[in-house]
C-alpha cells in the first residue's frame, strides 16, 4: 500500500501520507486555492512545508474555502518519502510555526493510512456562521469572524425556514454553476440559534458545493428580516439553476469547523463511493 | 441630585450622568488613557462622542488598562447636558458604531443614577488571561488576544500556587509603585484552567494595581514551567516593593471582561468607601 508506482526517493523506501489538520483567519488569505500573485492557505503552506523538509509539497483540502472564509478544522493531506518524514515528523508542528504567518496554524500533522483522502474519504463538513444585529457592531474581538447585520433579524423565523431544508435536495438554486458538476446534496442540519446580537448558523452536509453555505444563510436572513417568508427557501429546491434572489452573505463570517471520517478501515470504501459520485467537487 | 453646582447649559436642566459599557481590542490601542499623539480608548471615544453629541466629554472609567489589553466588559462614566441626552442618547449606540473604528465597540449607554461613578463604584473588577504552550501556537481567530508560551506549563501546579494568593494582602511585590498608593487588595478570585493547548487565568479582585494581574499570572508561569515551586509567590506578599524576579506576562493576553457595581441606593455608601480608601488609583 506504499504507492508502489511512485519513484523511491533517496534515503526513503517509498511515500507516507500524511495528515494535516488546519486552522486560518481568512481575513487576509485569498482563499485555499494557490493562486499566483495571492496570498492563499495552500500557497502558504506549501511553501512553508518545502522549505522546512526541502521536498516539494502538494496538498490536497477537504474543503477549497472562498477567500476570507476563515477556518478552526480544516484538513489537508500530502505525500512525504518516509525518510523525510522520520526525520521531521516530530518537530513539524513547532517548524512550520516558525515559518507560518500566525493567520495561519497547523495543529496538528500525523502518519495516516495509505487510503486516507482529505477530500474523498470525508463523510461531513461542518460550517459556522456568524452575524450580529446588535446595533453595536460585532464585538471588536471577534469581528474578524463575525459579520455585522445592518438591520434586526427574527431568527425564529430563521430557524423554522432552516428546518424546511433539511434532507437530501438538488440544491442547484444555492450553487454557484460548475460544468457538470452535480449540485444534489443532503443537508444534514441548519440551525439557528441568537446569543444576544449574535445570531449563530451551524450547516452541516455531506458535502457543500460552491457558495453553498452563504447562499442559504442568505436566503435565512431574507426570511429573518421578514422580507421573505419561512417557506421561500425550500421553495426554491424546485429550480434547477441558481437564483438571482438569494443573496450571498459576506465571507468573513463564514469557518470551517470540522471535517468527519470514517474509521480507518472503511476510509478506502468511502472514497470509492465519493469518487463514482464526484461529478461535483465535495468541497 | 442633579450636581447643583454646575451651570445648566442652554437647552437643558441639568446634567444626566451616563453609564457606557465598551469593548476593544487593544492591539493597536496604546491602553485606556488619553495621550497626545497615540490611539487610546479614551482618547477615540471622547472624540467619537464629541463629534456626535456636539459637546465636549470626559469620561470617567473603571479599569485604566494598559497598551496592548482588551476588554470585552470595560465601564465608563460621563455627564451630559440633559436635552443633549434627550435628543441623541436613544440612537446613540448605532451613532457610536459608524464613527468609532471596529477595535471600538459601546455596546450600551444608559442613564445612571446621579451617584453612580465607573472608578470609585466599583465592587471587584474581573480579568481573563489566556496563554497557550501548543507547539502549534494561538489559534488564528484568537492571536489577538491569546499568548503564545513558548515552554509547556503545568497549569495543576500554577492552580496550586494561585490558591496561596487568595485573600487581603500587600500586594507591592507584584505591583509597580506610585508614589503614595497603597498596594493593599483583596484578590478573590485566581483561577488556573488547562483546556487542550489553552490556559485561562480568571482573576477576580475589589481592585487590582498596576500591572497586578500580568505580574500575578508571570508569577504563576514560573511555577508552570518548573522554575520555582508553588509556594513561591504567595511568599513574595512579605515584601513591601515590586519584585524584579516576577515576569511581567505580555500584554495581549490579558482582557477586562466585567465590572461589578452595588444595587442602586447603596451606590453613594460604596463611593465614599473607596474614596476613603484611596490613597490607590483602584483599577
Amino acid at each position: 500500500m506504499q504507492h508502489p508506482d511512485e519513484p523511491v526517493p533517496p534515503g526513503g523506501s517509498g511515500l507516507v501520507r500524511v495528515r494535516l489538520d488546519v486552522a486560518y483567519d481568512g481575513t487576509a488569505l485569498h482563499g485555499w486555492a494557490r493562486q499566483p500573485g495571492q496570498r492563499t492557505v495552500q500557497g502558504d503552506l506549501e511553501q512553508a512545508l518545502s522549505m522546512v523538509l526541502r521536498v516539494p509539497v502538494d496538498l490536497t483540502v477537504a474543503g477549497r474555502t472562498d477567500a476570507g472564509v476563515h477556518a478552526t478544522g480544516q484538513v489537508a493531506h500530502c505525500d512525504l518519502p518516509q525518510g523525510v518524514w522520520d526525520e521531521h515528523g516530530p518537530r513539524l508542528v513547532r517548524r512550520l510555526r516558525g515559518v507560518l504567518s500566525p493567520d495561519i496554524a497547523v495543529p496538528s500533522v500525523a502518519e495516516a493510512p495509505p487510503d486516507f483522502d482529505a477530500r474523498f474519504s470525508a463523510l461531513g463538513r461542518h460550517y459556522v456562521y456568524r452575524l450580529t444585529d446588535d446595533p453595536a457592531g460585532p464585538p471588536p474581538l471577534r469581528r474578524a469572524d463575525t459579520v455585522g447585520w445592518p438591520r434586526p433579524v427574527d431568527a425564529g423565523a430563521m430557524a423554522e425556514a432552516a428546518g424546511l431544508l433539511l434532507g437530501e435536495h438538488d440544491f442547484a438554486a444555492f450553487c454557484r454553476r460548475r460544468e457538470g458538476a452535480t449540485t444534489i446534496r443532503t443537508l444534514l442540519a441548519l440551525d439557528v440559534a441568537r446569543d444576544g446580537g449574535l445570531v449563530t448558523v451551524y450547516a452541516s452536509a455531506d458535502a457543500f458545493c460552491h457558495s453553498m453555505v452563504r447562499s442559504l444563510v442568505g436566503a435565512l436572513t431574507a426570511v429573518g428580516e421578514g422580507r421573505r417568508p419561512p417557506e421561500w427557501p425550500a421553495a426554491l429546491l424546485s429550480r434547477t439553476e441558481r437564483s438571482s434572489d438569494v443573496p450571498v452573505v459576506p465571507a468573513g463570517g463564514l469557518t470551517l469547523v470540522r471535517v468527519d471520517y470514517p474509521v480507518d478501515d472503511e476510509l478506502a470504501a468511502r472514497a470509492l463511493v465519493t469518487r463514482a459520485r464526484r461529478d461535483a467537487s465535495p468541497a
